[in-house]
């Protein structure tokens, strides 16, 4: 553990927190753009950065997939870069008002949008979360404080030069984007007690991680553990639709949480379906983890376990299971859902509108694929996390999740 | 500590709020008008729980205050119904629809309004709670479990009996309004243990019992300390608006948390402005506790320490302090405020606008009186607590702040 401050970095957060709230949208977008230059600019530094924790990575021996998460290359700081372009283009929430209305005495109430303040962001070796997570908060007025991990130390602190070398030609207190230069777990643990200067804790990674922080902090956490999402095919489904929103959801990006782990089908149609789906699932070369009633239509099925229908596989594999009636169907969601999304394929509006009222997971959704649950699909504009606790913010978050609003009042010397 | 399963109680309560969160508006405020008409078709079972509760306190020798706040009547009780009928007319924010946004592959997006699902309300010696919080949850679609005090526990218990036999009446599970029978703390604790259940902690009360609940939740807490509220009397001010909103500010209700504790006076309108002020706060005998500067304004003011801006007096007394100019209000305010209420007076529709962004409490006014800080004030309906922080909800609490929002998303087979 080195000699770091991390009450004095909190604190130091906190002051440059103060000022970013009062900057005008046309300086934050100068300075982003300014930013974006600064890391193509900085490449051969940002990827001097880089080598070093490949080097240590491949000492470590680190898995290939997690190598390449962590390599930084010209294009991909030109990637980066642009990412950081498109947050200065999205639109500025901080300021905004939701009407004014006018009392019986003639206050006017309203409310208006501001930072949330300061924010810290847990992560594991993702460089590329520095620029995007620090671009984010500070278009939203938010200061931020950066724990990577420690794979990407290097790479983080490198692009974290750049960053900063902009805001200083700006004027701007380089606290608003602190990167925490070691990330003992010691550490971590006092960053989460420093409730009286950071608002809010988002961790990004594991599930351990996550546990971790949210287990040990008196700061607000936004929580994400895992996407068990299920795709529901209704009795009046399409069944052409249903075999694509499944094969979508399960195959596109297996590891993503929007991919689909359960299967629902009404017995009514299991017959017809379940016939589709295994030639479709087979050739897709999915595992299938079936119930009793199901596992007939599948030449090489495993008997499903109980515990499988809470299981997020994160891989070429899913559970299928045969429901009675929509209640049904409502009833396994409702005891195994993980709060992230749930699809109902069906043609018949009345069970459409149930299904989006009944469910109340963090999207619903109808004859649409459970890829769209991410940020950019929704129409976020860009995402720094996604929440399926419901306080503050519950679903893909955007910059209106980094935001909360105060009351305004306008009066002519009204008392009470 | 008696035989009491908090675990079960908490989970009996999540049960009940799957089917809350499916009643219709009309189904919830028929309920509600029932609910109100049990509790005055039971006072006499009410009042024989205050009684026993009032013969307790004053056994205890409990404050005069206190027992008079423990006090239940006839007319207290249909004070109390009557809380419960208004809240039967506020709009349901459940089920409201924010926008639905076509996407470019022609999906569409929306927001809906859900209950949060279960609420723990902690508070202390106030029966009328039982009711008032019960029929706000209820209200809006979520399962409540009241943990009130020692003091006010047969009243609570008989209030939420009567509202028991409506609910039985119309078919709605008891366990969503759930009373623990036990004000044992180690009971409390092991309730704000059960994050699997409970998605919400309100405490109500004193600091210590704020601090002892956010300290040891591993659920989150909206959390109010305290407020201590400024106003600031710009160079520009209507010194008689001024005056009004002092007097309104600190005398109305002293011990409420929307009462002002400092007030900062700009140089340029001291002389003038104090000498008002000082006959104003004089005749409503309001101790004064004063800058080395502003106390030769007054004839019986005490120099302030440094740590009486830091003070919630809730009580006939006040800090002042004059400061060089705008940026010097501005600067002290954000140093000194628990981000509850901050007032301009000023007639300098510049200075006011600043004022409005740069202050970043949770309710920031123009020429009008700290006291409109309420929910019923600012046009809530009805106010369940009040957040200082800003995760969540910030400011007066109503309904809709006991819900939070779901993506919905109808398509029609789209995939990615």
């Amino acid at each position: 553990m080195t000699n770091v401050n991390i009450k004095a970095i909190c604190q130091q957060a906190r002051q440059a927190a103060l000022q970013l709230a009062q900057l005008s949208e046309a300086d934050k977008n100068q300075l982003l753009l300014a930013m974006a230059d600064q890391l193509e600019a900085d490449s051969v530094m940002i990827l001097a950065g880089n080598a070093k924790d490949m080097a240590a990575g491949r000492d470590k021996q680190l898995a290939e997939a997690m190598l390449d998460r962590l390599l930084l290359t010209e294009d991909r700081i030109k990637t980066l870069a642009n990412a950081v372009r498109y947050i200065a283009a999205l639109p500025d929430p901080v300021g905004q008002i939701r009407q004014m209305v006018p009392r019986p005495n003639g206050i006017q109430v309203g409310k208006m949008r501001i930072p949330l303040g300061v924010i810290a962001m847990i992560y594991e070796a993702r460089p590329n979360v520095t620029a995007d997570a620090g671009a984010l908060c500070l278009k939203s007025g938010n200061a931020v404080i950066l724990r990577g991990g420690r794979e990407a130390l290097y790479s983080s602190m490198a692009i974290a030069d750049a960053l900063h070398k902009a805001m200083a030609k700006h004027g701007v207190n380089p606290a608003a984007i602190s990167v925490i230069p070691d990330p003992d777990r010691a550490l971590l643990l006092e960053l989460l007690q420093q409730k009286d200067s950071v608002d809010l804790v988002i961790p990004r990674g594991g599930e351990g991680l996550i546990h971790f922080v949210s287990d040990n902090s008196k700061i607000p956490v936004i929580q994400h553990y895992k996407g068990v999402c299920h795709l529901y095919v209704d009795q009046d489904a399409d069944l052409q639709k249903a075999i694509a929103l499944l094969i979508n959801g399960k195959v596109q990006r297996p590891s993503a949480c929007n991919s689909l782990e359960t299967l629902l089908v009404h017995q009514a149609v299991a017959p017809q379906f379940l016939k589709l789906a295994a030639a479709a699932l087979a050739s897709e070369q999915v595992d299938v983890f079936a119930c009793e009633q199901s596992a007939l239509y599948f030449s090489n099925a495993v008997l499903a376990q109980p515990q499988q229908f809470d299981t997020e596989y994160l891989r070429l594999a899913i559970s299928v299971k045969i429901v009675s009636d929509y209640d049904a169907a409502i009833a396994h969601i409702q005891q195994h859902s993980s709060d992230h999304t749930e699809v109902i394929c069906t043609q018949n509006i009345s069970t459409a509108q149930r299904f989006l009222k009944q469910i109340n997971s963090a999207v619903v959704m109808v004859n649409a694929s459970s890829r769209f649950s991410d940020g950019g699909e929704l129409g976020l504009g860009a995402e720094i996390g996604i929440s399926t606790s419901k306080l503050h913010a519950y679903g893909p978050m955007g910059l209106e999740s980094l935001t909360t609003e105060k009351y305004i009042v306008i009066g002519d010397g009204q008392i009470r």
